[in-house]
Parts: structure tokens; sequence; C-alpha cells
């Protein structure tokens, strides 16, 4: 298969590209990447997806949020995680819509705080839950035998040092586990699922 | 109690407004009402509760989202769910939480949406998926005993004429009976809990 990684730089990304490429022929996109794209900006998603042509899947491990405190928490704050890996992700299934072929399949990527609550993740929570949520509708109006999934994981044991803190108490995945949620997606037969690690 | 009911000329903010003011002070907020509010505009919040003084429980009723295929799906028309629905609502949150007397509460609206998938939906899933996580997660967060519940209720009776199509097969469910689990929020001691109605 022909497989769009966007987001392919960070630690997740680098684990799903190492999964993937055993058996696919990647595509590694990230904002300063070989093939660029800032998933902010609808019109830089639509100019990638008119360099690459067709492909067979798309996958998202990229996505900002913003963390901090409720009782700091602004409409612009808000808007972080919802213009960057909240509609991101939108855009890239509604414009990549037309770039895959029959069969193909989404993958995006939202998390565990849509669901167990940490203080100063409101806004990843809110992100999460929305992803969850649109992936679970836009599955059943997927044209073309399309698919889409989303990987919902824990925090990672490569990402303790930064977002550690954050999380008291949760058990920490490695990142490959969370690369293999991803690799069912694309290559199995599921729509419209929400792959859970590590919760 | 003091309760800010927004939303208050709807379908369900009728109801709700009737089944609180049989016990408490019900002030009446809408788009064009006596107290006027657009909840997709931050400074109109802002202006509406500095005008109101302190509450004891603030009812939102309102929200919009967009109903529409996929296929013909936009960023834009994703924006109207997120800048009407869920960031509305947000940021009665975010402003209200000071005009708040110790031990309020928040009540928002969600929807079934979120959980079971309709043609046309996508939107709307996106926006009642991110609420409830917010509730989820803001509920953890809220300072001198303040609550905050969502209530996720399936299609109206009385909406049939307008959503019946877009549900088939959703046995609907009288308005009133949304109305008791926003009373159920305001008047008793959950916090972060999604009360679901008629799924």
């Amino acid at each position: 298969m022909r497989v769009l990684v966007v987001g392919a730089t960070g630690t997740l990304g680098k684990a799903v590209v190492r999964a993937l490429s055993e058996r696919h022929e990647v595509i590694r996109a990230s904002r300063n990447g070989d093939v660029g794209v800032d998933i902010r900006d609808p019109l830089s998603i639509k100019a990638m997806y008119e360099k690459l042509g067709k492909l067979d899947a798309v996958v998202c491990t990229a996505g900002k949020a913003h963390f901090g405190p409720l009782a700091e928490m602004t409409p612009e704050k808000m808007a972080v995680g919802i213009n960057d890996k909240l509609m991101g992700q939108v855009n890239l299934v509604l414009s990549g819509l037309d770039h895959l072929n029959d069969g193909g399949s989404f993958t995006l990527v939202s998390g565990i705080l849509a669901y167990e609550p940490i203080r100063s993740g409101a806004n990843g929570a809110m992100v999460n839950g929305a992803i969850d949520a649109f992936v679970t509708s836009a599955a059943i109006e997927m044209p073309r035998g399309i698919r889409i999934n989303a990987v919902s994981a824990t925090v990672f044991e490569e990402a303790l040092d930064h977002y550690g803190p954050y999380f008291p108490g949760f058990k920490p995945v490695p990142v490959a586990d969370a690369a293999l949620a991803f690799v069912r997606s694309v290559e199995g037969a599921t729509n419209g699922r929400i792959f859970r690690v590590g919760y």
C-alpha cells in the first residue's frame, strides 16, 4: 500500500513509520519535512494532496492541544486544540477523500483524556472527544469502501519527560504499542472504531 | 436559586424554564430576548454576565450545528457547530465561573449523535462528543464547589417535523423528559455527569 503518515517526525509518528515501512511504501509528511504540511491550514493540506497523487491510506499522528489550568483557559487557548489536533485532522479527511483509492483508510489520533480527566487537560479532552465522535459518525458516510478509525492511547513511556507530571498514576505504554493499533487500522477491515491503547 | 437559562425561547429552553420556574427565579436569555446574548461572541457573553450579577446556576439549551452530507462538508460548515454549540457553551462556562456563587452549577446541552451516528450528522456528533469530554474534564477543576454536567438527549417529539427525517428508527422523547434532566443537574449534587435521556 501507499501510505501517507502526517506527523512523521514526532515520537508517535516515527514509531508508526517504522511499523508500516516493513510492508508498505510510506510517505512522510510533517511541518518541516520533505513533504511539508501545516495541518492548521486547509490550503496547505490541499496542496500536499495535489502533489502526492493517489493514496491507499492516510495516517495522522500529529496534533497539538493546549495544556493549562481551567481557571486560566481562554477562547484563544481552546482554539489551539480546535485548529490543530481537531480541525487539522478533520480537514485531512475532508480534503483527502478524493485522493484515496477505493477501499482506502484514514486513521486519526485522539487520546485517553476524552474519558479520563486530568488537571489542565480540558482542551485536550474536548478535542479528543470530538475526534472520536467525528470518526464514529463519518464512518457511516465513507464512500467507495473507504474506512476511518482513530487510535486513542494513554501517555507514552517515551513522552514521560514532558507529559508525565500531567498524568499521575497513569501506567504509560511504549509508543510501539500505539503504532501497532495504527497497523491494525490500516491493514485490518474495521470501520468507525476507536482503538484504545493502554486504557 | 437564581438560574440563568440561555436559549430560553427554544423548544427545549421553554420546557426547561417551565420546569425550573416552579421553585426558582429564572432569568431567560436568548439571541433576541429581554436578556440578549449571542453565544458565538465571547464579548456578548461577558456583557450579559456583567449585567446580571451573581447567579446560582447557568443552564444552556442553545447551540447550533450544521446538518449535511459528509461528502459536502467543508471547514466552514464544520465551524458552525464549533463556534456555536461547542465554543458558545465552553465560553459560557469560562466567563461564567466568576459570576457563579459557591456551590453553583453549569448544565450544558450535548446530544445522542456523539455515540449514535446518523447520516449528515458529523458536525453535530463531533460537537456533542467535544462537549461531553469537556464537561467530564472541566468537572475536576471546578472551584468553590461549583459543578458542571451535560444533558444528552435523543431527538425530541416536538422537533420531529424538522429533525425526524435525520433520525430514522430513533424513538423520540418528549422535551419535558430532557427538562427533568436539567432539573436533576441544577438541584442535585452530581458533577461531571452526562445525563442521557431516551438512549
